[in-house]
This record gives structure tokens, sequence and C-alpha cells, in this order.
């Protein structure tokens, strides 16, 4: 893949995100140039350290000119953001994010797009537990699939085709689909799992009657692989649960259920049915190995740890 | 580490524990002789062919004249291994365990102990997803706690010390705690982790309005690492849970009264609630890394994927 697709880039966020686009589409000069905005002179100043782009020390210095504009920061920044570039936007530009949950996120932005530009939201299904401009890395999309959720039937397609060449030029596969589904999609894939990872993680700390000590020492059993998980940026994952509500009550609620259930066949001493449960759950682990979304080595393969 | 500690040593069961604990051993020499047993035929000759050990016939002759035998099967086929071979126990010999309950073992194992055996409980905390005699591998101890747990204060200490020589020289640390609070560490750190992961899994394989290629598709979003730990053994994780009830249903218990309340704090918008527990979590991370029990690398330094 060759051959630039936009020739100026405006990233607004320098996170990891952010700062994983500009490392991926180094390797194959997709972008004639990069520029971007972060809040702080903090991460300003380490952008300009690290040079993944021209840094502006305002967002609306930073989209001028600017043939697409990406929004990497957390969900609930991005209306607020919006409203700050939105007279700056070059006439014709693409526009589009990389916000976790997509309902919310168009209803934030979309009021202040101007005419002239269009509007196309995507989702990288792709990140670590990891953040800020130092975190990102090449081979973060390499792989992974982004979901383009055009913000209305009327989106240019033209503008739509072209963010997904990005995309694929970046190393992802592209899919596309509405807001609510990949809103309900991504509470089942990622949201609820988070939810629930922070949440045991918690109960872990808590308990007066395991020590800290115990519960890392102890970790390896099960628990080390919530704790990475519980450990991924708190503003990011605050934004998630209030903007993509709904969707996450839902598969909540049919999570309980199932617990519930399964706490029923603990209690009563039903073997079978937490036998058949558990068989039942093994074949969606190889079919994510065989879709290469996935390491089957044990463990995913991790190196030995440090003594 | 070098030097034999057991001139002869019995495996019955011959999964991935098993295995993993000849493999570990011919690296340093610690054991003269192993010997072994699985129930079926299937599992017998792979282990042959795979050279593993000594394999017999049945459990008797496998532990005939043995210094350490070690018990390698599901928590819920302990009892009535154990009453197959106690009267073939050597006198002197030391009698151990891998179960991943300590009391229901000792409950159902105890009562054939002969008088000159000794009785040493242990858990090695290091495992994967996969089973089977052909899983092993001489690293999985590497760094990894050993629960020792003596079925009763008059355990003689010399055989203690000795099963914690032998299992640090197969790679692992050791300590030592009485079976109760063994059984909820784990119930914490293990047992309740994978009950919720196998929920989650079931739940996301039953919703009819994301297809399972979508599941499967946006895995990598989080959802993936709860497929690992769903992938574990069925039979293995359903004894698990019938025999360490209680404390699993306890910590399931504080596990769903903090999961209530983060899900009123998503449907109340309460986001300093989230954003606060979100941010208490991150501590036990990197314990766990500054422990040695984890990587840091982004996604545990997965390999990439296969296309
Ligand atoms: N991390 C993942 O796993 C992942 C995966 C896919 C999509 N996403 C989505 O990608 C977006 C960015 O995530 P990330 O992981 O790259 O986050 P990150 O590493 O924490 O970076 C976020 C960036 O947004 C800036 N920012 C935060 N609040 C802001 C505000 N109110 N106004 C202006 N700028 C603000 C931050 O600036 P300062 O550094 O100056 O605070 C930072 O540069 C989020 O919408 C997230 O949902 C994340
Ligand atoms: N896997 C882990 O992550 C892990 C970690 C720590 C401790 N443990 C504990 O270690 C023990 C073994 O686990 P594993 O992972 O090694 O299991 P595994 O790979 O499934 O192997 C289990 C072995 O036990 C034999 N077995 C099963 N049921 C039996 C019965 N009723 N009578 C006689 N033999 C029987 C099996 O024989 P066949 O092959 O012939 O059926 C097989 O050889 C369990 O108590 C488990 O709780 C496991």
């Amino acid at each position: 893949m060759s051959g630039v697709i936009y020739e100026k880039v405006a990233l607004i966020g320098l996170g990891l995100i952010a700062s994983s686009i500009t490392h991926a589409a180094k390797r194959t000069g997709l972008v004639g140039e990069f520029t971007g905005y972060a809040r702080s002179q903090e991460t300003r100043d380490t952008a300009r350290e690290l040079d993944l782009c021209t840094v502006y020390d305002t967002a609306a210095e930073a989209v001028e000119g600017a043939d697409l504009v990406i929004l990497c920061v957390p969900v609930g920044a991005m209306g607020s953001v919006m409203k700050d570039i939105a007279p700056h936007l070059k006439s014709g530009a693409t526009l589009s994010d990389v916000g976790s949950v997509k309902r919310a996120v168009i209803e934030a932005v979309e009021p202040y797009v101007p005419e002239d530009v269009h509007f196309v939201p995507a989702h990288p299904l792709a990140g670590t537990e990891h953040s800020g401009p130092r975190s990102g890395f090449a081979e973060l999309f390499d792989n992974r699939w982004n979901i383009v959720v055009p913000a209305s039937d009327y989106t240019d397609r033209d503008a739509v085709e072209r963010l997904k060449t990005f995309w694929k030029g970046l190393g992802a596969l592209v899919d596309e689909m509405d807001a609510d589904h990949h809103d309900l999609v991504l509470a089942v894939t990622s949201h609820t799992p988070h939810l629930i990872a922070y949440t045991m993680v918690g109960v872990a700390d808590d308990l007066a009657r395991v020590t800290d000590t115990e519960v890392v020492n102890y970790s390896a059993a099960g628990f080390r692989d919530f704790t990475r998980i519980a450990a991924s940026d708190p503003t990011m994952w605050r934004d998630v649960f209030l903007t993509n509500k709904d969707a996450t009550l839902e598969i909540l609620g049919r999570f309980t259920e199932e617990l519930f259930a399964l706490q029923r066949a603990i209690r009563t001493g039903d073997g079978d049915h937490l036998h058949d449960y558990f068989t039942r759950t093994r074949s969606i682990r190889r079919g994510i190995i065989e879709a290469g979304q996935d390491t089957d080595a044990p463990n995913f393969g991790r190196g030995p740890a440090n003594t």
C-alpha cells in the first residue's frame, strides 16, 4: 500500500490512538503532513519531543487547511472540541473520530458540522491498557477492525471510501454499520467486559480478609488478566459508560441473569448445568483464534515475568 | 539447584500439571524416576509416546515404591483415586496433590491416608487454558507461587520442607497457609474471575441480536481476554465450583453488590463514582507487575495474530 491519501491530517487529542495513527501512517507514507493539538502543555511538549506531528497550541490552528480531521479525545469531550474547531474547518474536508461510542458522539458533534464538511465517524477496535502520547506504536491497528459509521444516509460515499482506504493503509480491516448496532456490539465485546473487570478488581481490593499482597502474589491464576483491563484510563471509560448507557445496562442485565443461574447451580450442586455451560463457551475461543483476532499460545504467549 | 530430592515420583493423572512437572524436573534432575497413570488408554499412550514417565495401566502399580505420589486429577476425582492407591503406598512416602481447592481435597483424601504416609496437599498457582498430556511445558511454574497446605498440625515437618524444596526446584516460589484461607484467596484471585468470564462469554454467545461473527471479529476490544479464561477445561472448573462453593458464593455476593452500585452510577449518570472506582483499581495492576506476576507489555505483549 502506498501513495498519499490525505495531504494534511489533523489530530485533536494526542494520546494512544492519535500517536499510533502517526506511527502507522509513517510506515507507508499515507499522509503528507500531520498536525496536532492536545489540551495540556505537557502533552503538547511530549508530542513535539517525540516528533509525532506539527503541534499547535490551539485546536483551531491545528485544523487549518486539513483534508482530514480526526477527533482523538475521550467521548465526553468530543462536543466541546468540535465546537472550538468548527469555524476553522476547510471546505470539503472530512471530519472523523475514533471514539469508542458512536451514537453519543454523533449527537454531540453533528450539530456543529458545517454543510461543506463530510462527517464520517469511525472506531478502531484496537487499544491497550496504556495511554498518552508515548504509548502509541505502529502495529496497533494491524489486522484489527475499524468500524466506520456514516453519520447519515446522505454522507458523501467518496468521503467514506477514502476514509476506509486510509484505515486499510494503517493496517486495519474495515467494516461499516449503523451507530446503534455498533454501540450494542461494543457493549458486548468491550464495554460490559471492562465494567466487570473493574468490578472484580475493586472487590479484591476491598476485601479485608485477603491482603493486597495475597491478591498480587496469587493473581496468576486468572485475576491478573482482569487487572490489565481494569488499568485502562478512568476518564475514557467513565465517558464510555455514561454515553453508552442503554446498551451497557441491557447487556449487564443479561449478564446478571446468567450469573444468577450459574450461582444457583453452584448452590444446588448442579454439576451438569455448570459442565454444559463451560463446554459451550469454548467454541467462541476457537472462532477468535481462527479469525486471527488472538493468539493460541498459552496465556497469550506472555513473556516470563521478571523475578 | 541440583541433586535428587525424591528417587521415585508417581503422578496420578497425566494432564497439563503432571506433564509440566516432568518437564520442569528434567531440567535439573530433581527426580530419579517418574512413574505415572492416567484413566484413559489414550492419555496413557500419549504419555508413553512423549516419554513423560514410565506409564502403568493401573494407579496401584504406578505408586508402588514411590517416595512422592502427586494426585494430578480434577478435584472431584481425588477421593476415588486415593481409595484405589491407598493400600499400595510405600511406608514413609509423601502424598501430595495439585488440586485448585484444598479443604474439599483434604476431606476427600484424608480418610484413606495410611498412618505411615505423610499427606502434604499443595496447589501450584500456574496454569493455562490448555489441558492434557501434550500441553505441559518446563517453564510453567517458574516464578509462580505454590501454596503448601499441610493437612494437619501434626504433619511431619521434614516431609513438608522436602516438598517445598522440590517445588522450588521446579522453579516455583513457595508459601504455606491453611486450607480455608487458601480457598478464600483462590475464590478471589481465580475461581470467581473464571465464573465471571464464563458468564460473559455465555451471554455473548446467546445474544441473538449480535452475531457470533461480530463477537469474534470485534473481540480485540476486551472480550477476547475473557474467552481465553472461558476456554479452560469444563470438568476441572465444574469440580472447583462444586467443591469451593462457600467461598465462591461469598465472593460472588460481594461482586454482585459492587456491580449493582456501578450499574446504579451508570443509570444515574454519576461520573464521579465511576471515575473514582476506575482510578482505585489501577494500583493493584502496578503491584502485580512490580511483583513479577505479569508483564507490563501492552496487551500482555501477545504476538501479532495470524492473518
Ligand atoms: N485506548 C483504547 O483502548 C481505545 C481504543 C479505541 C478507541 N479509543 C477512543 O479513542 C479516544 C482517545 O483515546 P486514547 O486511548 O488515545 O486516550 P489518551 O491516550 O488518554 O489520550 C486522550 C487525548 O485527549 C486529550 N483530551 C482529553 N480530554 C480533553 C478535553 N476535554 N479537551 C481536549 N482534549 C482532551 C488528552 O489531552 P491531555 O493529554 O493534554 O490531557 C489526550 O491527548 C477516546 O475517545 C477513546 O474512546 C480508545
Ligand atoms: N489447569 C490449570 O490451570 C491448573 C492450575 C493449577 C492446578 N490445577 C489442578 O490440577 C489438577 C489437574 O489439572 P490439569 O490442568 O493437569 O488437568 P488435565 O490436563 O485435564 O488432566 C487431568 C488428568 O486427570 C485424569 N483424570 C480425570 N478424571 C479422572 C478420574 N476420574 N480418575 C482418574 N484420572 C482422572 C485425566 O485422565 P484422562 O486424560 O485419561 O481423562 C488427565 O490425565 C486439577 O485438580 C486442577 O484443579 C489446574
